[in-house]
């Protein structure tokens, strides 16, 4: 498939936008009309840059309120469009988007509008350009592509076609099966957004709420697939207006479209694969698309002739490699200096956590407690010790267990996240990593049956032993981190696109000083749980958990437990500062949820709080107080299927959280 | 009036709430339940902790989903209606407030509602309180006030009142003229809010965008008016969901909120002296408001028995003084050093100024051309020297000519802005000035005909001459600041409650890198314009001309000017380093407004940029580069009543601008 990208993705002048893409390794881009208004460039020089670039100006766009019930107006917009055309030769463009009218005096009756497009038509033809017509969800009578799709039909001109798009589409919940009715040859070009559910004006969820493929909450496959199937032969391009991607570089914003690309190629890959009614390999389908497409007739061709395409070598090298889902953590690591390392190990052990091993050769031990796996990094010259001198104790890297590392990590470098490869001493296992969009550090840990591990090959036992009364922990439930502002969507397509994690619903939560914004990320099996959070306002939990430098913090580490109460209660006497909550939470909670008073008595005791949701499944969870305001610890137990994470209870915690930092502050 | 404010509205933990509506001046608060879950003291503390600081509470919010058609749910709702009884009798609060339903067991039938609401009454009752219905605008069957009403007039009992709030009243532009039929002792409570006019979901509206009387687009007198005039003797309380509010200091919004009140009772007074249908002076019906209502009656009861109470001390020191509305700015006035001084005094120069006149006593000079004074300060330990010293040459005062100073100081310093008087050498003149939410210096100038002004007294002339060739500049048409985030609405409340300026609609702008907020407030007569601009991204032009401590910024200043191709030809004929604009939006421009090519060329020739409104109105305007990347000056042309200042312009010139900050970094 081609890739493209309108420009009005991206922030910065015209050049820095072409550069972008150019780096990102579009083949083509969308140029908006604003920003050739805005350029210095003569149309000319924008061409000549294009093609010094490698880089195709594959639609022009937009030009809007064409058609209109008012002649004079309307012979305007024919000279309009002619002056359009006339640019568009200098600029080397051959295709223009048209979108459907907003304006008062948008052409209702069909006839009308099928003779004002056949005009059009018939000026593209003269020109050598072909005009694509596209339905805006808030057009004034066209806001389906099915309406768009059967005045282009009725038109019936090689120089107009249609213009696909998903937000216009998705966003009204609109009927995808006509889709299957359009030959690809007759598809001007393909638009494609994201978008995050929001209950709001469409126009402006569009303006300002976009995002690539794979950070929002649609189904692309089930809208690219069957224009994939039809022998549609141009670009993807993705047409995006976000607020967060209008000040982000351009350099990072057109690489994480590109992934979403790469993504939303290999969704529509496994859909096709799925659903193929042809029965015909989803490669084929890919195949074709840089190979010719010479339809023209006006029923779907299936891909009969597709498959005698050459398959590119584009499509052979995107294909990511197949998908290996992480089945939990391996291990978390601590970047600590001689007197962090002091301190967090001290909390470790009254949590219980024994020094189970010391790495043979560098200054780096193991934290064991059950299935748990903390390893605190003092390793001079190391990545953690980078990483400490930039931030202090926190996080430095999170582990991922998975069957088959090297695939993993391969599949990852597809979608261009950098390997990472530390140093490794004599006799160490080396230890693959891929380098996560803020920069932080996750590696990926095959550690199967039978197969000696890390701590086997690298570490040495301490024979410190596990005191009698540990906690009773049963994993980590989830890592929840602190993320730079705007920061989720590219976290979210990373988890998605290169380990499979779904993201959930976006959870917007109270803060003492401000809100968060919350996302959670999980493996189908739930075994891998992440969640994200982001806070514009500086003085957040949230926000004071960011690292120094600039990427993620740690914001707390949940432990699961299968009884939070004793746990809690344990954790209390062996001398965990736990979090206090307050006794009005116990009244309102009691009598929110019809508690009885013993058991109430019990939560309140261990200051453990409640959340029950539509199911009856129950969450029972209870926090540490923050080390050094920074993160802190949580444990978690579920019953009965209960699949978040208490947000019902964030305004508590944080509340809580603040009292005992002012009380340290006074 | 008593004021009041819901703890929802501040940041902070509830004894910061507490303490920050105590500072203010409020006279109580709406209690939010989630702000007493959150809170460590015990109901009873937190009535001690109110009754120390002077504040009563004055209602305890919200009970939900009362009403039910499931008869077990109902019961449990009662039941929990008499739990929060009890809560409220341990806060030392008797009125709650009691919203309508939005789930589906919602009660539809009229009389069910009735029912449910006289049990509830009551219980009300017998335990002493007041329950007030609210209907949500979003509630399932009861949305609109003269729904509750209807309600609450059936169940007839006096411990069930109706509350009033303004959002959910003017968000869906509902009927206000039955507020006349409600009596004043019916009214449990009323809550204020303004908010921007937004196309969007109503809930989502309400629980982000909400803001402060005076800083929205709601008008709010025809809401307050009649249920002063029919004798609501409760507090004005404002209910503000605002996530700008939820991270600012507490003691800051508490402060706006106060103000915001102040500023609502001013507008009702004369909102009611304009259309009293009773003939009776506003001023009895805010004095009515801390003596006693004592009708029962279910029919609007006038004012006839107001008149008799006794006017309260609050009511008459809450009064601001009369509004007099600037006629225009008297200087700038920037902040320099020597080699700024040099720098900035260049640039003026060869913009056609002359340094006119220059301080008795102080490093102080005055640059006139025309009309316009700007002033030039470099003295050692003055305002302007300390302003200088944070944040280097800038703006550092704007001055408002008036015609009576002193009454306006005095109507500033009643809605609590601080006067400020600089240090004054002897035998010059002292100006008044008020100090902006943003901390910037507002000097109020007073320089009727005949009278000497501080050009006279304080300076003496330099005998410089003026160029032959000066430009035409006709005055300032308007100054363009850039406010830090979130602090548009502050600086709204300000400049329409101290100085009757209006705030115009607020506008998103597009910078390359990035987006502006944007509102304009202007005076009656449109003789003085300021413009406030605000960006969350830190790369746009509005973020660079952000002073470093985080005050206003001066983004730009405009002249008038009688003819803007004239005058831009002439000074870049000077050597003025006017912003050079890209040929392709003058083949835009001639497109779009269909404009004549001499005129077009006249318009590229000078670098004029363009704009025509609806009704014919034209802006031709231009624009110099900045001066140290930081503000820059234009020149504006307004003809045939142009009112606004060509935001379709915007794109372009921070394209332009970002262009020549590239170039000047190769």
């Amino acid at each position: 498939m081609k890739r493209s990208i309108a420009t009005v993705s991206l922030s910065g002048t015209l050049e820095e936008k072409l550069r972008a893409c150019a780096n990102a390794g579009y083949d083509g881009i969308e140029l908006f009309e604003n920003d050739l208004l805005c350029s210095v460039h003569a149309p000319e020089t924008v061409r000549r840059m294009c093609e010094d670039l490698g880089i195709e100006i594959a639609l022009y766009q937009p030009f809007r309120d064409f058609d209109s019930t008012d002649p004079a107006r309307f012979a305007r917009n024919l000279e309009r469009a002619r002056r359009k055309f006339d640019l568009m030769h200098r600029l080397g463009a051959d295709k223009i988007l048209v979108c459907s009218h907003v304006g008062a005096d948008a052409v209702f009756d069909r006839q009308q509008l099928v003779d004002q497009l056949g005009q059009l038509a018939r000026l593209a033809q003269s020109a050598h350009v072909e005009a694509g017509y596209e339905a805006l969800a808030w057009g004034r009578h066209v806001h389906s592509y099915r309406d768009a799709w059967r005045a282009v039909r009725e038109v019936d001109h090689p120089n107009l076609g249609i213009v696909l798009d998903s937000f216009h589409t998705l966003s009204i919940r609109d009927d995808l099966s006509e889709l299957d009715s359009i030959p690809g040859d007759r598809i001007t070009f393909v638009q494609l957004a994201d978008a995050p559910l929001l209950a709001m004006d469409v126009l402006e969820w569009s303006r300002h709420f976009r995002c690539f493929p794979g950070q929002g909450s649609f189904e692309l496959a089930p809208f690219v697939a069957p224009i994939l199937r039809n022998g549609y032969a141009g670009p993807l391009s993705l047409e995006v207006f976000n607020d967060g991607f209008r000040s982000a570089p351009a350099r990072v914003t057109a690489l994480d479209g590109l992934r979403s690309l790469i993504w939303v190629e290999d969704r529509a890959r496994a859909y096709l694969d799925a659903h193929d009614v042809f029965a015909t390999p989803a490669a084929a389908v890919f195949a074709v698309h840089d190979g010719e497409s010479g339809s023209t007739h006006d029923e779907p061709q299936g891909i009969g002739h597709a498959t005698a395409a050459v398959e590119s070598v584009r499509a052979q090298t995107a294909a990511p490699a197949s998908l290996v889902s992480p089945t939990g953590f391996a291990f978390l690591e601590f970047a600590v200096d001689d007197a962090t390392r002091t301190r967090l190990a001290d909390w470790l052990a009254h949590f219980g956590f024994v020094r189970a091993r010391r790495h043979r050769s560098k200054r780096v031990s193991l934290y064991q407690q059950g299935p748990v796996n903390l390893i605190l990094n003092a390793e001079p010259d190391s990545f953690a010790d980078r990483f400490y001198g930039e931030h202090g104790l926190s996080l430095c890297a999170a582990a991922l267990a998975v069957d088959d590392a090297d695939t993993t990590l391969n599949r990852a470098t597809t979608f261009r996240y950098a390997p990472y490869k530390g140093s490794v001493g004599p006799e160490e296992r080396e230890i693959p990593g891929v380098v996560a969009p803020d920069g932080s550090l996750i590696y990926l840990v095959a550690d199967g049956p039978g197969k000696p591990t890390i701590y086997d090959t690298d570490f040495v036992p301490t024979h410190e032993t596990a005191p009698a009364d540990a906690a009773d922990l049963t994993g980590i439930d989830h890592l929840c981190l602190a993320l730079p502002r705007d920061a989720i969507d590219s976290w979210v397509l990373f988890a998605q696109a290169a380990f499979g994690l779904k993201p959930e619903q976006q959870w917007m939560l109270p803060d003492p000083y401000g809100l968060v914004r919350s996302r959670a990320l999980r493996s189908d099996d739930g075994r891998l749980r992440i969640s994200l959070n982001t806070s514009d306002d500086t003085r957040t939990s949230v926000a004071r958990a960011l690292t120094t430098y600039g990427g993620a913090g740690l914001h707390h580490v949940a432990f699961g437990t299968s009884n939070a109460i004793r746990t809690a209660a344990h954790l209390a006497a062996r001398g965990v500062p736990m979090l206090a909550i307050p006794d009005n939470y116990y009244e309102d909670v009691a009598a929110r949820f019809g508690l009885d008073d013993a058991f109430v008595a019990q939560l309140r005791e261990s200051n453990v709080l409640y959340d029950r949701d539509e199911q009856g499944g129950e969450l029972l969870h209870a926090y540490t107080q923050q080390i050094g305001t920074r993160f802190f610890f949580e444990i978690v137990e579920r019953r009965g299927g209960y699949d978040g994470y208490g947000v019902a209870n964030t305004p508590v915690r944080n509340a809580a959280h603040a009292w005992v930092r002012a009380l340290a502050q006074q």
